[in-house]
């Protein structure tokens, strides 16, 4: 289904707003509470936990992250998985979300219903509420949803970017690359693993890889460190290596640039007992690879491994261009 | 200034992503606390203070809430303060926000500096923090920036729109009408009168004045009442008087439907002691004006007045034409 409808009478403009508000809300259901905890009130009203809370913003925009080809249910899946993804990256646990449109008037009624179902559908299984937002008209052919996710630390703390220091181990959930394939639309955020995670004390810093990991490593790497990373041992998707044989490319490079992966990367304590954290990994996430792929190293003592990747000739996902 | 620039070294997309975030960092000075309390992990951690919390989310579009006429400070500054006034309109206080920029790579670099200079003043004038967002390109000639924000109540409840019972007071704070004068930029959200008035029992519901007088009332009128407003008593701005010279039309006219007054609009409980509120208004408030302008009646017995204001003749602001 196209996004935006040639006839006026399937348009959300033929809605006018406060239709359309009472739309979004059926198409909702139970993912979004009546106000005040939900919307149609100034602000949504969130009861506190009393735990540090964790905010996060990602959009999805047409053009940008998504064109006609996908379905919408999808689209609107993704726009809270991918800010869930970011939640996980700290081990926390998401609670509420606001959604502000921006949208031409003539996007498709139909379209935009199942873009909501499709959100409710994953805010369901990750029990996020839907509990406000905002309606705005924007250009001819412009579709853009910016959603805003509350979380709580799960567990004790909060785990940051920063910690790493030198000889510590790098680690990646899953396998990377190929999210041009459409991983990028089917994947689950790591919310488990992320809180799992969070609560062993060898873990020193962690992030979500949406830009690849080329790119991403870099918010991990402290000042007078550099990573080392055995090529190797990087674990790639079968999607990336189908996509290596389209573009002639190595496999690696899909692996190391595509962006989109949300797997976790992690920062291991170089005082770590290996064998027994990945045992224990593996008795609770058998379905799920967690892979060391590397270490940080003094600036000054480049290239632990004979195989240690250059990464100044891979380049992540650039946002401006 | 012009928000699009003709030169690419001017541009943002000369600066690319990585710069950028640095130069917004710059930009935002002190309003921005460091990683992980501000911009630069997956999330911000926001400390909780136990309260429950408020959210609200508003973005200024290009082409939509402003224009190349207006300065680039008073567009940033107007993105945090049409989000206060919603927090204000439930009696909080803001404490936190994220902005999720969308914007085409043409974007002048030095507009965009202006912007986040007005952001960061009014986060300063408000306390406050901008403690994350987001980057991501827009279509040629877009420009977004969706704020949200979180807040709490500042005192023991936060002021629902719902409410109103028969024979229950409408009160407005200030004066109404003109924001096309530019007024939309220059208000200060009402937030210590937000506060006050949520302290005081005998407000029974409350909201902003945003899409203007004749449309926002619907929201705080309950299934079975009406309001019947006394035209003479709303209280007209002067800028709606000029703006009334200069279109030919009534100067309630533009008190009732420009909208964006950012003013309060109050349910005052029917066996209010009005003259003591008013005296203690005065009192804590001497410059705001706070005025009685009508009353909810049963359907059964519309126009309490002889004056009584046929809403239906009146429309306020509409989102999607």
């Amino acid at each position: 289904m196209k996004i935006f409808s040639t006839q006026r009478r399937d348009s959300v403009a033929a809605f006018g707003e406060r239709r359309l508000i009472s739309k979004i809300q059926r198409w909702l259901g139970n993912a979004s509470p009546r106000s005040p905890f939900g919307i149609g009130d100034d602000c949504a009203v969130v009861p506190s936990t009393g735990r540090p809370m964790l905010i996060t913003t990602d959009p999805v925009i047409y053009g940008q992250h998504f064109d006609d080809a996908v379905p919408a249910r999808a689209v609107g899946a993704k726009l809270l998985k991918r800010n869930i993804s970011d939640i996980a990256a700290m081990g926390g646990r998401p609670l509420a979300a606001v959604v502000s449109l921006a949208l031409a008037p003539e996007v498709n009624t139909r379209w935009l219903s199942e873009f909501y179902r499709g959100l409710a559908a994953a805010a369901r299984a990750f029990r996020v509420r839907i509990v406000g937002g905002d309606i705005t008209q924007g250009p001819r052919g412009f579709f853009g949803a910016f959603l805003t996710l509350h979380g709580e630390a799960a567990g004790a703390r909060a785990v940051t970017r920063h910690g790493a220091r030198a000889g510590d181990l790098i680690y990646v959930t899953g396998e990377l690359g190929g999210s041009r394939l459409g991983h990028h639309f089917k994947f689950t955020p790591r919310i488990e693993a992320g809180a799992w995670l969070a609560r062993r004390p060898e873990v020193r810093a962690m992030m979500d890889l949406s830009d690849g990991l080329a790119k991403d490593l870099g918010s991990l790497t402290p000042a007078g460190l550099a990573p080392a990373l055995c090529g190797p041992a990087i674990p790639i998707s079968r999607a990336a290596r189908r996509r290596a044989r389209q573009t002639g490319e190595e496999p690696l490079t899909h692996a190391l640039c595509d962006g989109e992966d949300y797997e976790l990367l992690i920062v291991i304590g170089r005082e770590t007992d290996r064998t027994a954290l990945e045992r224990a990994w593996r008795a609770r996430f058998p379905r799920v690879r967690l892979t060391a792929i590397g270490v940080f190293e003094r600036v000054t003592r480049r290239a632990a491994f004979a195989h240690a990747v250059r990464l100044q000739d891979y380049h992540g996902y650039e946002h401006l261009r």
